[in-house]
């Protein structure tokens, strides 16, 4: 007799999981009650204090979890991260996680948190899927906040010559509503505003969530939000936050947010969840100042970047890391039998079946990855992510390919086993942290043209053969490089699916062009956004959105979030 | 030699008061640590089990706190409210107060916060101002996400048959952004969604506002979510949350929102502040849940209801009052010297010099408000609420016109001395509350027609002669009381500047009509709104925004916060 055995879903682990009162677990890094600001028993945000003392400290080793190009089948990068963390402090290491904070947008269409997964999860889950302690709802209403401001501004004079036509800052929802994309405001007559178009994108595609992740502290975000350019005037030239003087008020509505928020996974690992900007618009990591503060606090941090080592890690090592003591020290490149199946061209219906032609074929998607991180300077482990439906022959085959290609390999069950099942992966990252000295360079001079950096991304990185620009674009990059745009670096908005710009290209394509359809400054963050493709920036519902499940029980308890 | 007092504006003398650790008020209302949810060290929310708890305890005495009609000039009914249970505190007894919590969009535009002034405050203000516990993001949230759900749904292929033109629900910010009255979504083609025209609201004019504010728990919550009408089908049939399916989903992104937040006043009295609907086009009191928990945890609660007692006062006693164990035992109407001289026909600029004249004319306004409360069957204390430039002779003279009505009258000085201000109101209202057993009823039956219950308010309250319709009312009351709803309470939606339903006519008014121009269900909350004059449900910002001023200093504290 077949017996199915019964899996639990993320929500029901979760919730059977006793947590540690929070100061309980800020007690194990060293801080005291008075380092926190509870949000409620089991949340707190680092006190601007803390966070200045923290700073003299010696940094810790920062390890870097990224994946391969991201499929329906899913890698489990963020479980990854959290198991790992749990692993380490097994093996009697003070490990932390540091990871981004999720968006309501997905959680409220699409089923899947991100959280983790299994027993390998940040708690409360709940509490971190929906509101948390506000952070993204703060930027909501900062980002809103300034396009009222400059549509008043429209309103009451145009002091500063804005070209209505020209307003680049959208507005923007932490939820999926593709009604809200392409819009028209201000009509029903003169004291209702200046009529023109606009389009609300989701808020992790916000600047302002991007310069909240970069920021070093309070006031270099102020600086960065009064570089943000908001237009341009009549005469072509941008204007900017600073010109229109508010950048104190939305640095005021940011002043909470912007401090690291502590959680702890279902093994009382601490773990610092804060920021979340989107991979493919913006650089798709958690903040500079929770992953400066988790190295300050713990010996191992352990961090995540969005989507596949093309673009979240790219954009780490390119953007994120040149702010200081940010570098990493060894990378983890996740993978799942499933997923590289997929990119050896199975369709998801396939994937129960074994199938290590498909799987090796697929492989080169992989070792694409394992070649970027290379060039970085960087040592790393490709983890094989178990699934139930993973075949021992299978295992064996990838395994094998990583062997035989010298790529060192760990199998992790962090979903089923918690941190037990993250340990061979520890082990070979400390193994490896102890032999190999990284030698860690950025791809790119920011001294070289904006051209030059996009194509070294596009040719090192994805493996183009070449990088083709649209008329627009090629008149961008030279009015930004007038308006001295062009030092900053470039962060690729891409799709996750695959290594080239068309997201059915899967595996490991070659002789492929890249092209560049448009620039967009995000000055205040630092980077100029190149967009290839059709990159979303404010994601639909489904037929069937999540929300229709989701409910609260007789208690006021959580039902049907993942 | 003359010297000008310095005055210190209301976040100096906040900022420069001492609060005690939230758990330490708790404790004064026999709270202890586990009935809370600590938000940092000065704010609380009550969990969900220690409201339960409290639902079978004895009720203490509520106070309402109404006034005339507000003016530019200012009357202080937030400092009144807090300075009042101040004190009640100050003279031996246990008193709480429950009020709203603020939006944003008046914060970042019109200078003046709502958190009450000087030494009759409560506290930490500027958390309070700005984004408090997230309630206003939740119902922000809610109220989107709804209008996502239906966008998709209409873009998902319409099961409901929802007439994209009669669509009533509309999306919301807490901001004051005009740009947002009017717009239309969903252009670009046809994966953008459905085209149609749509509109913002400000957060606290959403339904789904007004719904938190009356439900008396989560599950009483979801029923009323359940019931709010979104949308008319083909058959001009109405169209409900629950015909969506998503009440589950938005009680899940309200479940801590509805919780009460603890805060305390300068003089560490015990603040309930919680939800904060328009006194315009909502009910414009705090929540029954606070209500309730307040008068559980007190044998005092001094509470307040939006702009004159004719709009707030009345929603109160005939909207909010119907929920059992709400009635209030006692008013305090308050009135300002400063205002009553507008009332007479002053302009603002004309306020600074003594005139009884206009005075004595502007009395009327008060004396209005005196007997509408009397209508009610409560008893009541005027308090005439110092400012700095009230002449003796003007006091003078409004106690005594005060006085020969047969009106107890008390003098506050709340603004200055804090409780000691506000002993001689507490020493009368105690007085009153021994003496006169109030005689408490509603002004109508719901079982009246509806137009008879909007007579009975404009005649009753407002001194009107008689109520006109507009062609679309007469319409809508015929298909209102087809639908079952004329069985509801009616939400007048007025100015807030004058009796009439015409702002420019102060004083009291007299032979006047009220146009009734439309009407608007709000089946969740339980009452449908009549719409008079040119009701905003969106506001605009001035030519000098007050996010203009607006800062942090280098230690991360607000600046500029009034």
């Amino acid at each position: 007799m077949n017996v199915k055995p019964i899996v639990k879903s993320d929500i029901e682990i979760a919730q059977a999981s006793a947590m540690k009162p929070i100061a309980e677990i800020a007690e194990k890094i060293g801080l005291l009650e008075d380092d926190l600001e509870l949000f409620g028993k089991y949340k707190a945000k680092l006190s601007a204090d803390t966070l200045k003392k923290l700073s003299t400290k010696e940094s810790g080793k920062i390890i870097l979890v990224t994946s391969i190009n991201p499929t329906p089948a899913g890698e489990g990068k963020s479980t990854v991260t959290v198991g790992l963390a749990d692993a380490f402090n097994r093996l009697g290491k003070k490990a932390m996680v540091a990871m981004r904070e999720p968006s309501l947008g997905p959680t409220m269409g699409i089923k899947g948190g991100a959280t983790g997964g299994g027993y390998s999860q940040v708690l409360p889950m709940e509490d971190i899927n929906l509101h948390f302690t506000g952070d993204l709802h703060a930027i909501t209403t900062a980002n809103n906040a300034l396009a009222a401001l400059i549509d008043n501004h429209l309103q009451q004079g145009n002091l500063l010559n804005i070209d209505q036509r020209r307003i680049v800052w959208k507005r923007a929802l932490d939820l999926n509503d593709r009604a809200l994309r392409k819009i028209v405001i201000g009509l029903g007559g003169p004291v209702q505003g200046v009529p023109r178009e606009d389009g609300f994108d989701i808020t992790v595609a916000s600047e302002i969530m991007a310069v909240l992740c970069l920021a070093s502290d309070l006031q270099n975000l102020k600086e960065r939000l009064g570089k943000m350019v908001i237009a341009y005037n009549y005469d072509k030239q941008p204007v900017t936050v600073a010109d229109l003087g508010v950048e104190g008020a939305l640095t005021l509505l940011l002043k909470e947010a912007v401090k690291p928020n502590l959680v702890q996974t279902i093994e009382h690992t601490p773990a610092l969840v804060h920021g979340g900007p989107f991979a493919n618009i913006a650089h798709g990591c958690n903040s500079v100042i929770a992953t400066a503060a988790a190295s300050k606090l713990a010996d191992y941090v352990v961090t995540e970047a969005g989507f596949g080592a093309d673009l979240g890690a790219e954009k780490f090592l390119n953007i994120k890391a040149r702010t200081e003591g940010i570098d990493p020290e060894a990378v983890v490149i996740v993978a799942t039998i499933r997923a590289l199946k997929m990119h050896g061209g199975l369709s998801k219906a396939e994937l129960g079946k074994e199938d290590t032609e498909a799987l090796t074929k697929g492989f080169a998607n992989l070792k694409k990855h394992i070649e970027t991180i290379e060039s970085f300077g960087l040592p790393y482990v490709v983890a094989i992510n178990r699934f139930i439906s993973d075949s021992e022959n299978e295992i064996e085959v990838l395994t094998e390919l990583c062997s035989e290609a010298g790529m060192p390999v760990a199998l992790t069950e962090v979903w089923e086993k918690g941190g037990q099942g993250g340990i061979e992966l520890a082990e070979k990252l400390l193994g490896i942290l102890d032999e190999k000295a990284a030698n860690f360079s950025h791809l790119y001079d920011l001294s070289l043209p904006l051209e030059e950096k996009i194509l070294t991304v596009a040719q090192t990185v994805y493996g183009a053969s070449k990088v083709e620009y649209s008329t627009k674009a090629k008149k961008q990059i030279k009015d930004f490089e007038s308006f001295g745009w062009g030092v900053l670096p470039v962060c690729m908005a891409k799709t996750q699916y695959s290594l080239s710009d068309d997201p059915s290209k899967l595996g490991r394509p070659s002789d492929f062009t890249i092209t560049i359809r448009e620039l967009k400054p995000s000055i205040g963050a630092g980077f100029i956004v190149a967009l290839t493709g059709d990159v979303m920036t404010m994601p639909g519902l489904p037929k069937a959105p999540a929300a229709m499940n989701m409910d609260v029980d007789e208690d006021g308890n959580a039902v049907g979030l993942f």
